[in-house]
């Protein structure tokens, strides 16, 4: 018999109605499959947790981790109480389960904590019974019963956390959109829906910005083997799935153009050659808790290069600041900021069995005089650094590229 | 070293500021008792359960009873969190606990449960270390782990239920009166507040209608022998000790003038003798869920008798359809109804030692030309029926007599 976690995020629970037809969506799969072993996965309604931040912020100016993570339980624990009663209203058998009553542990690190076990037992005396389960997302219990909750991208964390425990045949996670898109569709009018991809590429994807899913729950659903359906909860079709890399019915070159508009780019002057200055440097930012992104030398002589790296716009002045620090210790010549720095990235798995991507890339952004700054790379993903003003170009130009015009460049499969 | 549990109702907690008031009066308390092991129990802020209430009802018409008592908890997991939190920014180490954590057993009736367990490890673990454990009231677990609610005044009883598990000192229910009043300061402006009650003279006052603690906690707390002190959040004096008989510094004869306003009164006329007639009558309005209270027989006669009794006045439409019903089958000549019946009562424990109060009660209402119809009594209450519009005349002679002159008939102690 097939089992199926399906996860509604907040938007797709954000009040009564919504619920409501969020129980009629459920029905009707249940009608169209009968028998499916069904576990739901809900998220705070909508503003819901932002509402109960500001309540203990009003307050204490820092609630205490344990006591906003008990607080922020609440949210989902009312959704999945009003969720499975409209389901039972609409004569499908449900029960709401929270963390505590699932089995699902984590460690203690209160507001991003990880899940380390789920018990399935709960679950499956539920399911035997033909019941849905309609779990809490985004929240664990940790070893000495305290509420926990998972941070950003929570639920869809627990949903693939519980698939993965029930061996599930899948994990639908319901949002707001129709599936994972090519590009941005409101940058690129024409980006297309996909209708499948690897693990491997929405990791890439997700991680550079495309906000369907977090980068976390991708990593689990990759390591568990879990396949994820990414689809809208409005307007329900197909979605898109996200498989194995083996499983792909297709491997095109390109799969998605993914980009940053916000990051500024630090350069320093004739560093000294060494590892010792890369040390100090990434070090000290590292211990500012700043996340550096594509790291790149130049101007490279016997005694030293200048050293680039980019860096969230928002934390640019910190992080000029503390590169300026390490100049007078790093003899070198001086920091400066460059803001206004877009980060394009071409990601598909097809990169890996053929090599021309990287110089196709230069070539559609040269035609369209546009100045590489950077340039970092993965097995499956090119990104460069160029203005931010020339982002949004930049971006429709690669996708017509890659992506619309399938590229002579064919893969050999 | 004491133990001492202090509740706070929803009125006290009913918003952010008020529950940094409550943090401020238990960081008081603990200043000038450094020491005292405290457990606070927590209502839902003011307002909240009927918030959740109408938005179940929003979702669905009549919520599955489960799933309400999962979101119903959620309020109280909200207050103690919100609670736990201000108590830390003060500096009283603090932990919010639910139900469930502490280990608060109920059975499986939900919306009105009972508690039949308290496991006192986690609370003892908490107290041990120093800290204060701020408990949800009004909740609790049942043996499958399902979230359970205990009905009216249920926070009350889940302070007393701990107050008894941890042989408690005391337990302090604070609310928005400074104690129990001699009666309703309301109506008789000269109410004097007791210093002391018996469990026993509360249970009576409270069932009565005085509205400070639910029947069921005092019921709890004199079964436990729990100390409980009824007092203001707002304005913290002495309050009022509700205590074993035993203990009472004073034995008045009495102690308070209790009164409903809201009573109707049914009559059966010439109801033949016999239990059987009772029987029919009294089955068929418990079967409709109509509490009967006072029940007189009169105008006895060989064969028949009238049969009158009292019912809130808000079901005595119903009542009297039903007890007209039964007319024909018990071959009585009809039934009428006649609302406006207040019902006022004096209670004191003293009443067991003496027998003076029914007349000197009778004396006073007849000084005020006001026609008793009805009588009942216990061991610490009489209570009369009188028409309603003499209800607060009534209250105000009897105080007057009883109370503010305390009168000739002297207590043997």
């Amino acid at each position: 018999m097939a089992t199926v976690v399906k996860k509604f995020g907040g938007t797709s629970v954000g009040d009564v109605q919504r619920i409501k037809n969020v129980a009629a969506l459920v029905k009707d799969f249940l009608d169209k499959q009968p028998g499916t072993r069904l576990v739901v996965v809900a998220s705070a309604m909508a503003g819901e947790t932002n509402r109960l931040i500001a309540l203990a912020k009003s307050c204490v100016p820092s609630p205490d981790p344990r006591e906003l993570d008990a607080l922020l339980a609440t949210g989902e624990e009312t959704s999945i109480a009003l969720l499975a009663m409209a389901l039972i209203e609409q004569g499908v058998p449900a029960v709401s389960l929270t963390a505590e009553q699932v089995g699902i542990s984590t460690d203690t690190r209160h507001n991003n904590a990880q899940i380390t076990e789920i018990k399935s037992q709960r679950l499956e005396q539920v399911l035997s019974k033909g019941k849905v389960a309609v779990v809490a997302g985004f929240q664990g219990v940790d070893g000495d019963g305290n509420v926990t909750t998972l941070g950003r991208g929570g639920s869809d964390i627990t949903a693939v956390a519980i698939a993965a425990e029930l061996k599930a045949d899948a994990c639908y996670i319901y949002t707001d959109v129709e599936g994972v898109f090519s590009t941005d569709p409101r940058i690129c009018p024409r980006a297309q829906y996909l209708k499948e991809v690897s693990h491997e590429e929405m990791l890439e994807m997700a991680s550079l910005g495309a906000k369907v899913l977090h980068p976390r729950s991708v990593y689990f659903a990759m390591r568990y083997e879990v396949p994820l359906v990414v689809l809208s909860t409005f307007n329900p079709g197909p979605g898109t799935w996200i498989i194995k890399e083996e499983k792909l019915m297709e491997k095109p070159l390109v799969t998605g153009i993914t980009y940053r508009m916000d990051e500024a780019k630090i350069t320093v002057n004739k560093v000294p050659g060494g590892s010792k200055p890369l040390d100090l440097i990434f070090g000290r930012l590292a211990e500012h808790g700043i996340l550096v992104d594509m790291i790149t030398q130049s101007g490279v002589s016997k005694d030293s290069y200048d050293l680039s790296f980019t860096v969230p716009d928002e934390v640019s002045g910190q992080a000029l600041e503390i590169a300026q620090q390490c100049v007078p210790e790093l003899e070198a010549e001086g920091a400066h900021l460059e803001r206004d720095i877009a980060k394009i990235s071409v990601v598909g798995v097809g990169m890996r069995y053929h090599t021309g991507v990287a110089a196709k890339m230069f070539s559609v952004l040269a035609e369209e005089n546009i100045d590489v700054q950077m340039i970092g790379t993965s097995e499956i993903k090119i990104s460069v650094a160029v203005p931010r003003k020339y982002g949004e170009v930049a971006v429709r130009a690669l996708h017509e590229k890659f992506i619309e015009m399938r590229p002579e460049v064919s893969v050999e499969k």
